[in-house]
């Protein structure tokens, strides 16, 4: 079994972006050498999400939109402690965190519009993104 | 390491239906001979989930509906490219597209209610899911 | 590769608990030698989730406030069958039933604030969570 590691930084100048990696996650997968395998794309800061959909500036407009209405900036208790950012965490819970990517012949095996995005709900700030495979 | 991967492919009657794919998924898992792994079940088209809950055709209807009230069918922006799906991308991102499912002494090792669902937001269509397993 | 799994029993003395399970899953980790892999912790039943998130009280209340929002106790069709914790599915299926942790160098490979938490939304009953890992 091979396994391979690298971490992707982000520090989006805006709060709330919706940042393409699927090229970035294709080129780790390349230098893993794996064939077939497995690839996990997890957001490390509690506030980020990863989120697998459609390249479409529509979708993602509606996306952010439809995250603010179910799990909107509000006055949270976890701002007792100082932060503002409650609803960064509920965001990530929605979208879910993480992604399991199969490797079929040493790429990664998608739908023919599945792109993956890592999700940024509170930025400016540095985070990280761990790209893990595992597979021979 | 040994690995092994195949396709479902689904063309529903109807625009939105929950099928249950777990015999289905188990059946792959014997054909693979790995007795201890995961699999991946993804769908890779990204109007459609994957569930994992109970068999239980009250629960179904239940979550179908709930799906409709937190991601209704409405005027989305990712209309403006003629398409006419967008909560259809919506409720794939609420139930998630993918599991990753254990397999221990050659089976799926599953809790005593636990089934697999391929959920269906936008049928009609033929559509794929991915079943990817790696183990030993 | 190597694999190992154990099961992590729970009975809640509440009917809805966030029950951080951090160490006890780092335990596993140490124990299957494993230096380089993935930890898969996935809820075996159907009215409780997996969270990774931060542990601080009042986020903790925030999230099953929210929940409660999003998923509320109502009268759902599965009732029909005598059971009443509708809600407790489609909790479930919000925060999702399972996280895949990445292990490098023999250590859960988690971010600064990254702690993992059994969500129960129907205790009081005896539940299992699965924790199956597999690397080299």
């Amino acid at each position: 079994m091979k396994s391979y590691t690298e971490y992707l930084w982000f520090n989006t100048p805006n709060e709330r972006e919706i940042v393409n990696i699927t090229s970035k996650v294709e080129d780790i997968v390349k230098k893993s050498r794996v064939k077939e395998g497995f690839c996990l794309v997890s957001a490390m800061h509690i506030t980020a999400g990863i989120w697998v959909n459609d390249e479409e500036s529509g979708l993602k407009q509606d996306v952010m939109e439809w995250l603010e209405k179910l799990a909107p900036v509000a006055d949270y208790k976890h701002h007792r402690t100082g932060e503002t950012n409650g609803d960064a965490h509920l965001k990530r819970t929605l979208v879910h965190h993480q992604v399991v990517l199969p490797i079929t012949n040493g790429e990664l095996d998608l739908g023919p519009w599945e792109q993956v995005f890592y999700m940024e709900f509170d930025g400016r700030r540095r985070k990280r993104v761990i790209v893990k495979i595992i597979g021979e």
